[in-house]
């Protein structure tokens, strides 16, 4: 048995993008993206994508390079999460809602070779590779992506390299480097750019491969979807489905942003079949006219807990929601609910209740867990012992970029620690219960409370802050600070810190709220009791409403 | 990126028997077994299969060490998909419907060192036994699978172990060896039995793991699905669809046989979703009483290519069929013909034609094609141009084992060679048009016509033999001799012929047609014209019909 060698037909390493090639000799003639009055096949993708990597082959770039990306979800993003590989480098599609410094932090730390930059966001990377520039780091090389929904202000100017141009002077002929190692990188996502130490999370190409069987599989992803881009593909690659709908030959509709229009527009022009998103775009969907759909739409949420009263509300227009709940490390989305078929016949808000539980593990890791985290054990499945939320399985990430103590940090006892705090229920599934502690999710997005507090503390009027959630009707979320002032007497002008932070930080990020208070609640350790702030901050926007 | 090692959270060796931890985990309390009056759920299985692999250890199995089973799709055969590997040691199941003679040859070449076998198979075993140790070969261990089910007058008695009590004795919290390497084998099937050199194919851990994810995904089996076994588990194990229902957390309907009546009533009783089966199991349903399916059940066929005018008759009775292809060697399915919905459209015949291809490849193999088998480059996608299908990825089997020859000539070019021939039509679907020449499928089993020759050379009035397939109304295929006599004046009886055979090979092998000749059609470099054979023989079908 164990005589019988690996050989080059019987032991191909697993890469997601092998779905490309494969899906452009069995799907060749179906569409591929569409995007206003752009339209691809899957064996144009196909090409484009072997002359974008052939492209980047002859700017310098090479195995394990950076190749970054500062995009919305155009056709050019998904290409990238083909070609980047293609040519043996990585792709690090960044967050286009971060400020120039967590850009410019992010292009450093990640030593991008290249950027590929949208219109819209030039002045942007203009400005974080100013930073760059200023800090004596080398300055990556980079290319404009033009539109054909450009509108005629907006001009190109800042960079010589133009995308299209890439693409067409790009041989399909040219030979591309074969990937060797499943092990080896294919995509390296920030889950946060501010401080100085980031946290670069790489993903193997065997662990992008696996998710994206998971993927599909959990969420039962049929032949021939059409998926509409409403999940940013910056977001954990969107969740896999950029590899995941190439696997399945779908079509993937591109759209600039989640206007209501737009998103109501593109389902009825395309027959959108699946989208995926994180709650605060249902709440941009039922704002204004929501309308119902003329056939079922399926959506997978996730990135923040919807309420059980939101997802009652979306299903009653017609979108089929699954609630998926994962992280950056899991290469997304980690567990999904798997609907029974026995749920059917309860009442809605029992439907719901049910419904917003995170669900079991995903068919791509071995094993999900909640343990003690001091002795590892598991926690009893009542629905009550809290514990923390750990996972194991080939499709979690490698590791953090450079950052060994995130490492020791992320990986124990044979698991990932995710930070999140849950419970079992007796049926098996899990449900979260409190989330990790620093961070503040906010449309989607998480802010680390630790590094907005660092540049509180950096306002000369300020002696001690701290961050806490506070509960929002659109953005699910939203920072509230707390600060003692330095000098007791004086007034802290609560409108200048909300400035200063503006100066310091991406828009998303920035406090609401701002409460000034004597002094912080402490426990004798000395540690600051931020359940009670949680509370302070709920009952005040509360009152808000 | 390369600095980051690979660690036992992140890099768990690919293993379809992890599904079963898992399903116990999430899907604990559901059903996982039924069988008559038995039924288990997935944590119940769970501990049965740890406590028999348990047992197997301490019966002295070790790792690479062959478990052989020789039994119907009952419970047993299906916890031993998971019990075997998990005692470190391959599952080899053993197709029943082969003679004593074959069964022995199976046991020697693998060097099984345990033999589970079914009540009704005790007979089969204990002659197969008899020719293993009259050889001086060594013995596997029997042990025997009672049933329920099993008739007053059937007696285990030639044997001493008897599965319950292993299952039972075996301790539940015992440590099981951990899967190191995804490339260890976790089973051995069997494409040819009757010769000296039988061909044993080796699946790996890692093979089976993504032929399972690729099989629920090309199939499209979403959550709970129920089951039934009339696919024969030694089959492929059962199409990998073994672990598949663990994975997906289904329920496993087992019958003892696939007559209609028990079919009809499994279908009624549980509300089956999903079946696989050869075609010639289509005949089984479609006589006597067809009845109307109270709701659609998807049926998954291969094997063998339906005709196009089965498929209407089976689809009109409420079946939803998709159809695959497949070889041991694929570890199962290795294309599925991915049905498009603009296909609704057409008219009946039409749709039965395009289902009747063979499809495009799973998403587990990198990559299917059809070749010239010299210049190994790819035909025209024409529809016409004749080429060999080639296959090539991670699902397929590890080799042949102990058969350098055979696994030379299997593997080419970077290539997994079916030996089958096809098209690739424009759409990029691939047909079969000639199946590999020594080939005979009947009622869904492969027959070795090179093998049948051998045989029938042994008779002493036979100076020459070919075998050729032809076509049979239930089984779809069946053999057909063409002999020519030694002594030319003498006469050949046929039924002596048949008889003869009928000692020599398993009942289903056997000619059920033969031809005596004064001389087989050779070409000018002395091969037989098989071309020619087979056209003679489906003369004779026709006009016998």
């Amino acid at each position: 048995m164990d005589k019988l060698p690996k050989r080059p037909a019987n032991y191909v390493p697993l890469s997601p993008v092998g779905f490309l090639p494969r899906a452009s000799a069995v799907y060749g003639d179906r569409t591929s993206v569409v995007y206003g009055r752009l339209k691809f096949t899957w064996s144009q993708t196909h090409e484009r994508c072997r002359r974008l990597a052939a492209a980047l082959v002859s700017l310098g770039v090479r195995k394990n390079n950076v190749v970054s990306v500062l995009a919305p979800n155009v056709p050019a993003t998904y290409e990238m999460h083909f070609a980047v590989p293609m040519a043996a480098a990585v792709l690090n599609a960044i967050n286009t809602r971060l400020d120039a410094k967590a850009v410019a932090v992010i292009l450093r730390h990640a030593q991008a070779k290249v950027l590929l930059v949208d219109y819209e966001y030039v002045r942007l990377a203009h400005d974080a590779l100013q930073i760059v520039a200023d800090a004596g780091a080398p300055v990556p090389l980079v290319a404009v992506i033009d539109d054909i929904e450009r509108p005629t202000g907006v001009r190109l100017g800042l960079f010589k390299l133009e995308y299209e141009a890439l693409v067409s002077n790009g041989d399909p002929a040219a030979e591309l480097p074969l990937l060797a190692d499943e092990w080896d990188a294919v995509a390296l996502n920030y889950t946060s750019g501010t401080t100085s130490a980031p946290k670069g999370v790489v993903y193997s190409h065997r662990g992008a491969y696996l998710n994206t069987m998971g993927q599909l599989l959990s969420w039962g992803v049929g032949n021939e979807p059409v998926y509409l881009w409403t999940l940013p593909m910056f977001h954990c690659n969107g969740w896999a489905l950029t590899w995941g709908m190439a696997a399945r030959g779908g079509v993937n509709v591109c759209i600039r942003q989640n206007r209501a229009a737009d998103v109501y527009r593109a389902i009825s022009d395309y027959g959108v079949t699946h989208m995926c998103c994180a709650p605060v775009v249902f709440n941009i969907l039922l704002e204004g006219e929501a309308r119902r759909l003329a056939a079922p739409v399926h959506v997978l949420t996730g990135g923040a807990p919807p309420t059980a009263a939101l997802l009652d509300r979306v299903e009653r227009i017609g979108f089929k929601v699954t609630h998926s709940y994962g992280l950056t490390e899991a290469t997304g989305p980690a567990m999904a609910c798997e609907w029974r078929h026995q749920w059917d016949l309860l009442p809605l808000p029992e439907r719901s209740r049910l419904k917003a539980r995170q669900g079991v593990s995903v068919l791509s890791l071995a094993d999900a867990s909640v343990v003690d985290s001091n002795t590892m054990g598991s926690v009893p499945r009542d629905g009550n012992s809290l514990g923390e939320i750990v996972l194991r399985g080939s499709s979690l990430m490698k590791g953090y970029l450079d950052n060994p103590e995130a490492n020791e940090k992320a990986f124990k006892g044979g698991w990932f620690m995710t930070g999140d705090v849950g419970v079992v229920h007796p049926d098996g599934y899990i449900e979260i219960k409190d989330r990790s502690k620093d961070v503040i999710i906010s449309g989607g997005e998480n802010i680390c409370s630790k590094e907005l507090e660092e540049v509180l503390l950096q306002h000369p009027a300020v002696a001690d802050a701290a961050v806490v959630a506070m509960p929002h009707p659109h953005w699910g979320e939203t920072p509230c600070a707390f600060l003692v002032a330095k000098d007791k007497a004086a007034e802290v002008c609560k409108d200048e810190v909300i400035a200063f932070c503006r100066e310091r930080m991406s828009r998303f990020m920035v406090p609401r709220k701002v409460v000034v208070t004597d002094a912080l609640p402490r426990n004798a350790l000395g540690k600051i009791e931020k359940v009670k702030l949680r509370d302070a901050a709920r009952k005040s926007a509360v009152s808000r409403l």
